[in-house]
């Protein structure tokens, strides 16, 4: 993974290994939508939805390691701290 | 909204409303995806990725109350409390 | 555990378990107190935090539990369904 | 603020400050326990409960805020990169 000025460019297989993941995510919420037609029951669907939230979870947790790996670590030996803040801010908006 | 036994009896409209935030949802998951395709920049896709976290929550929470104000009040008038730790449950598993 | 409006009247040995978790959390955050007078290492006071909040949100779980199993009951079986709306409020607050 | 190995030189003016917001915590946690003595409504100490819980999470992201431009930074540039998986593994705890 190679970390551009506000651009990422990762490889073919990373690219694939996440899509695979966010097709899944796909899935679930499609399969949320079919619980609905199908008038199930409400706590099932509750319990459906925090499974979808925790997969998210997951996949940001990859992402986010992926990310200090690379685009963190080259940006504090550029110089360029302000990419800490950016981290704090992530951390904020999953807590 | 109607509550069967672990059976949830919708309205049309109710159906159609739910159905619509799914679709939402899923069209903010494939947007991630695109924004894979794109080598967009890491930040950016994590902030997209909490946005589908809140957007799930939210669909939870309206979710919640009119399963409160159906299927829970029905089944402890009716002497089921164990409604009840379904409910302290699913507020374990959103926590 | 009995309900009466806006006031819960707990047994003296509910009370008193509920006393001794909260003075274990007291513990814990002097705890932190006591590793910033040693200065300890930022990260081990960042996970003792989160050890608070998880202790917090383990007590928060129980005490929800006995409301559910008391209060709202009794509130529902008297008409008050506005009670499930405070359920509502506080899932969205824990979550 | 200095970052040695796994300690943390904090001056006294940022301890001092960092002390007060625990104390103030602290003081969050004995107010709960008065409720109980006072019987009083669950629906009020759950509600204190999640205003605790902010108070810690609103503390974390202040010393992680501080955490990040010392010790963080300080180790990266010294080759030192094991230190953005204790990172990723706090997001994880507070997630």
């Amino acid at each position: 993974m190679e970390c551009l000025e506000k651009t990422t460019i990762r490889n073919e297989e990373l690219q694939k290994k996440i899509k695979i993941r966010l097709n899944k995510i796909e899935g679930q919420v499609r399969g949320v939508s079919k619980m609905i037609d199908d008038n199930r029951y409400c706590d099932d669907i509750l319990i459906q939805l925090s499974a979808i939230n925790s997969s998210i979870k997951s996949l940001a947790n990859q992402l986010l390691t992926l990310h200090m790996h690379s685009c963190v670590i080259d940006n504090i030996k550029n110089g360029n701290d302000a990419i800490l803040d950016e981290v704090v801010s992530l951390f904020k908006k999953f807590q």
